[in-house]
Formats: structure tokens, C-alpha cells, sequence
């Protein structure tokens, strides 16, 4: 079964509050992701009247009804997408497809994160009283099995999978540090970069300090303050607004069987991978195009092996091979076969959720990237590799 | 804009557990989850490797990967409705989309609930700590400024509006008791129902004790325990599947101007309504039918008073005129223009947030309501009165 959208909705919009380390904004979350909307509404020449719909991240404490008060909207459509990271192109997929069917003319997708405000992901907490469904993932019954032998936080849950690629495929620190020194160095050309004149080297990172072995600091995502929107509407209306239109090739977003947070019940072949093979498969073939027709990629970076992991599921690389594959300079930017994370990605841009990668992605198929891929004409993104349920989304360079 | 997915999607299977009192069970509400969505899959002659879409309540408990994991789907489309009680039909228009788009092939839509093992909605409680959408909407920033002048729950908060509305119009707590009464009188029929064989009179309304003024205590739904699903596909597909299909001939979902759960933005006029006026029209205009063309309804209770304004918004009376609709037996299953709730509904069947009247308006469609409406062909499903975003269903019987 193929997705029935291909190319029939767009992205119009995109916009961004400042982004900054966790601790470094004075608004709230819920001012940001009015800012965020505000600004995305109007790179799209539209007006807040025009917005009919919202889809958000269920572990967004901006609620939709409150951003829609705040905001004085009329609504006709309301999303949430169950998850945090893995939510990053799901919810403009679920755009999309109420655009497609009527549901609503103008949806924007949103997320606010101020991690200095509320919790910090990479602090290890008791589950109950966790106020997001991230949180609550984590919070969930299972954990009464886990918690005691101390996976309490994201990097020691992921750090598991991540130490078994290592010994399947010989996969290794290196190459792990290998993806955050091309995010740094992607980061040192964008002013929006919380990195921005930090770069890193492959030496900085293998001095940095263990969190939870393998990952040391800089294998993991930051924690930062920040919202991002995009504005998503049908292809007919796209030819109005002022930016050229990035079309939405083709979306896709599941979860394979057994699948869930501690992938207990994933076949062993998946163990080590971002448990995407079949959202990966369906992407390409809703949006009608091969791996190697990928130009450029915004892949979430949680942790760097699981980057690693997604680019095996999605084809760039074959299974165990994704540590070579980043060795050999192929996701560098400008000479790589294939740039990834081209603003600086969640490891030196911002951890705006991955959210931020969709807008990157918007950002190369206008030609507008301070990294920009020449003449890209697809753009693969990837959101949270190894959290279910999956998404993706191809963009399309408009015509 | 009209929804374009007219009768292009059904449902075709329904699935309950018991319905008991709160406290009733033994069983988790992750066990209930499954056992409904087992029941519903089962109903529609199909497997649960048919099941490629999840959509839950956002104040669901049961997440929606640990349920995808516990029953060992694999998915395609996973999907929050934001929200409670208005999420009640909206959780079947997002499968519907999602069928209609290609999205996935079969959805099931679920909601468990056992107010007897986690918060009970009736109760006052500080906001933080909250651990579902719904308990985070009452526990979010406003209610600093209402908490401290007894807007705890839902009944205080629902009870002002409902006095403004005796005041404008004149409605009277007779009027407001006939909508138990008429619920109750339903349940007398239906052995699932938790208020079988326990009729209620009005004098014994009238003799119940306050639980915030207006509301007396049988103006209030239930605290139940118990799950239901229901299973959505394309109209292609439901021509295989056992039962008669029952078309999704519209849906709609949004919210008005400045709504919230304080309404404080809400324009004078609908103030005292249900907030709905939008989605009739819109919902009527996706069925492309009229309110006199509704053979039977499910109105959400959540409480008595919102009951009559949702009759309001739906145009099946005039503004202030809910009450006096009510009273003239028009809602009264069998003799009543548009019998309501034939199942016994929030009132008097069980509290399982809404779903079950999706469930009721589907035996209805196919002729197998212990209080069946002869010949009904529309049955209007209305969600949470008062709660944005709201959401409506028109059913249409099969051919």
C-alpha cells in the first residue's frame, strides 16, 4: 500500500525563535512557540486568521488549546503525535493528510522546548509525577524493571544497542565522534547555531567525558531552549505564497512489531538498528524515489550511534556498515556524497525536539541553507531514531 | 471548505468489555484496552495483523506503543486526539483520515478507563503531578486563578455556564433531571449498562444532593470502569467484513475563538453554549444532511446542562430553547422526534469517555440497540459539550 499524497501538500512556512543553550532564554516555553508560529505564519504571507489547524508533539506542555487561545485562533484540526523525538515529521505528516482531505486549509506544526524550565531529558528521574508523554514513556510500568539496574535516562537505554552494533560490526567511538564533528563543523556556517564558533574535533571528542558508556558528552544531543513551527498546506495553495514551495513527496511513520522503549520484543536483527526498516521502505515508495536519489539529510541526532543505525534503515548504508560509511566522508557537507544535518543538527544547532531539522530541510530545497547542498532537489529527514512509533518525510524542491 | 471523505470510510467492528462501577474491576485499564480492541478486531471478521492504525485518547493512560507492543501489532499510523471527552468522535475522524489518505489500511480507535485505579475526574486535586492530558488541562497555569475560588472540577467549572444559561433563557433543574431520567430510561433496556435495573424518577433527581449548583448528583456522568474500540477502514474493504458497515458520512473537529477551558475568550452569545456552533455546520455540511434528518443521537453527558446546549448548537432546537425541547419528550426513545443516548449513555450505560457512544450509534446503524430507532438511517455523535476542541459524527446505515 503507497501513501495517496505524493506531492499533493506543501510546506509554506517555516519559523524559529533564537535558539540557546538550556537555561539561556527568559520567556516561557508557551511565548516561544507563539513566537515560533508568529514568525512562520508570516514567512508564509498568511495571516494568523489563515491558520485552521494545529499539530503539536504530545510531550509539548504548550497545549494546542492554549496556544490556539493565546493566539486567537479558529480551528478546524488538532493533532498530537505520541512521542517526543519521533514525533518530528509525523506531525507534518498528520498536517498533510488533513490538508489532503479537507480537514483543514492551513495546519501549522509547532514545538517549544525550554529544558533549563521544566525537565532536563538527560536527567535521571523518578517517573511518576512527569508531566510530558516523554517523560511518561520513561515513567511507564516497565520501568520498574529497568530502574534498578540503572537505565534511568535516554543515553543509558540507547547506550545498550549502540554497545552491541559495536560488537556485531565493529562499529566505533570514533566513528561515532566522526557524525558530531561534521554536525560542529556544519554549525560554525550558521549564526543560529548554539555551537556557532565552538567547532569540535575528533580529539575533543574522544577527551570528553563518559556519560554512559559508549556515549561520551559529545555523542549525545544538546539540551537547549528554543521553538520552531512550519506551516503546511495543499499544493494549489502553495503557488500564493511568497517562498518557493517545498513539496511533500511522501511521509511515512509506524512501529515495528514488539517495538517500544526498551525494544524488548524486536526481532534480534532489529536490536541493533533505529527499528525504521519498514518506515524507511514506505517513505521511498510514497515519495517514488531510491536512496541514491537523496541529495541531502536532516537525520535526528538523539545519540550518534543511532544515527549510525538510521543510516543503515534508510538505505544510505548497508546493515553494519554505518560507521565505515560516516569514516568515509560521505554525510560531510560540501563533498560528501550525501551532507547530513546541515544547519548543525540537534548535536550543535539546537535540540528544538528535531523540529529545527524539518526547517533545515524546508531551508535546502529553497536553496537557502548557510550549508546548502547545490541543486538538491531531495531532502531525507529522520526523526528520532530508535523511539517508536517512527516517522520520515521526504521533501521535494518545488518547481 | 466541506470534509472530502464523505461515506468514503466505516465502521465495521465494535468491541466492549464489562462496564462496571468505579472500582468494579480487577483488571488493569491496560487489560481492559485489550480486551476491547480484541473484541472490536474480532467483531469485524478481522486479525489483529490486520491492524495498522492506533488512535487513542491523548488522556489516555494506556500509551500507545505499550498497547501496540502488549497485542504485538505493527503499525503505520499512530494518532492523540487532544484532550478527553471531546475526543470522542475525533479520534474516528483522525482513522478516517487516515484510511481516506492511504495512511494505513485498518484503525482501530480505543479509550480505557478505571477512575477506580487512578484519578477520579469528580475529585479535587492540586494540578501538578497530573498524569493525563485531561488532568493537565485543569492543571495548567490558568488555573492559579481559579483554583482558589473553587474551580476544582469539572462539575464547578461546567456549573457556571449552566447557571448563566437557567438565568438567560430560564431553563430549569426539572428540565436539566429529564435528560437523566431519559438516560436512565434507556438503561433499564441495555443489561451492559451499570444503571440496569436501577431506574431513576425525577423526584429522586430532584432529591439528590448538590454537588455544585446547579448540578445535583445524577446531573453528573458517572464514575465507570471499562474499555471500547472501535475498528475504522475504507468503504472498499468494510464490503468484506461480517457485519453491515456503517459509513462515516461526516465528521468534524475544532474550536471557536478564543475558547479554552475557561472560555474566558468565548464571545457573549456562546457563552452559554456548547461551543459547538462551528462544528454542526461543518459537520452537517460533510454529511451533507440537515439536523431533521438525524433519526437518533448520542450526546455526550458530561453533565445535564451541557446536554441541552450541545441540542442547541446541533439545531435541534433554538438557542435557549434546550430545555424546553427536552421537556417536550422529543429526546424520549421510542415515541421522541430524536431519541438520545439509547444506550443510557455517560448518564446511565458507563463513563468510558465518550467511546461507547460511537459504539451506540453503530448498533444503531445496524439495527441492534436494545433501544433501536425503527429505520434510523443518521445517528449524529456528539463529543464532549464545552470542552475545545470539539468534535461531531454523523453515522450513516450501510446499503
Amino acid at each position: 500500500m503507497a501513501w495517496a499524497l505524493r506531492d499533493r501538500t506543501a510546506i509554506v512556512g517555516i519559523g524559529e525563535t533564537e535558539y540557546t543553550k538550556r537555561g539561556g532564554t527568559s520567556h516561557s516555553e508557551m511565548a516561544l512557540a507563539c513566537e515560533a508560529i508568529r514568525r512562520a505564519v508570516a514567512d508564509a504571507g498568511l495571516s494568523l486568521d489563515d491558520v485552521d489547524g494545529l499539530c503539536a508533539y504530545n510531550s509539548d506542555r504548550c497545549t494546542i488549546v492554549e496556544v490556539a487561545q493565546a493566539l486567537n485562533l479558529q480551528l478546524r484540526f488538532t493533532n498530537l503525535y505520541p512521542g517526543g523525538g519521533n514525533a518530528t515529521t509525523g506531525v507534518v505528516q498528520n498536517a498533510a493528510i488533513a490538508v489532503a482531505t479537507g480537514t483543514a486549509r492551513v495546519v501549522v506544526c509547532y514545538r517549544a522546548i525550554c529544558q533549563g524550565q521544566h525537565l532536563r531529558y538527560g536527567q535521571a528521574r523518578s517517573g511518576f509525577g512527569a508531566h510530558s508523554g516523554a517523560a511518561q514513556a520513561y515513567a511507564s510500568s516497565s520501568q520498574a524493571f529497568t530502574a534498578p539496574f540503572g537505565l534511568m535516562t535516554p543515553a543509558s537505554i540507547y547506550a545498550l544497542e549502540t554497545r552491541r552494533h559495536m560488537h556485531l560490526y565493529g562499529t566505533t567511538s570514533q566513528q561515532m565522534g566522526l557524525v558530531a564533528v561534521c554536525c560542529y563543523a556544519n554549525a560554525q556556517l550558521n549564526p543560529r547555531a548554539v555551537m556557532h564558533g565552538r567547532p569540535l574535533t575528533l580529539e575533543q571528542h574522544q577527551a570528553s567525558r563518559m556519560i554512559s558508556d559508549p556515549y561520551r558528552l559529545f555523542d549525545c544531543c544538546q539540551e537547549s531552549d528554543g521553538a520552531c513551527a512550519v506551516v503546511v498546506t495543499s499544493r494549489e495553495q502553495a503557488r500564493d505564497t511568497p517562498a518557493p514551495a517545498v513539496l511533500i513527496a511522501g511521509a511515512a511513520q509506524g512501529m515495528c512489531h514488539g517495538d517500544g522503549i526498551f525494544r524488548a520484543g524486536r526481532s534480534e536483527e532489529l536490536w541493533t538498528s533505529a527499528g525504521m526498516v519498514d518506515v524507511a521502505r514506505e517513505v521511498y515508495a510514497a515519495a517514488g524515489i531510491s536512496p541514491d536519489e537523496i541529495d541531502v539529510m536532516q537525520i535526528y541526532e538523539n545519540f550518534t550511534g543511532q544515527v549510525i543505525m538510521a543510516l543503515e534503515d534508510f538505505g544510505l548504508c548497508k546493515r553494519g556498515e554505518g560507521g565505515r560509511y560516516v569514516e568515509s566522508g560521505a554525510i560531510n557537507w560540501p563533498h560528501g556524497r550525501t551532507p547530513m544535518n546541515t544547519s548543525g543538527g540537534n548535536l550543535a544547532e539546537a535540540y528544538i525536539h528535531g523540529l529545527s531539522l524539518v526547517v533545515e530541510g524546508v531551508r535546502q530545497m529553497r536553496g537557502q541553507s548557510t550549508a546548502q547542498v547545490r541543486d538538491a532537489a531531495h531532502c531525507l529527514v529522520v526523526s528520532g531514531p530508535g523511539a517508536p512509533p517512527s516517522s520520515a518525510l521526504i521533501l521535494r524542491r518545488g518547481q
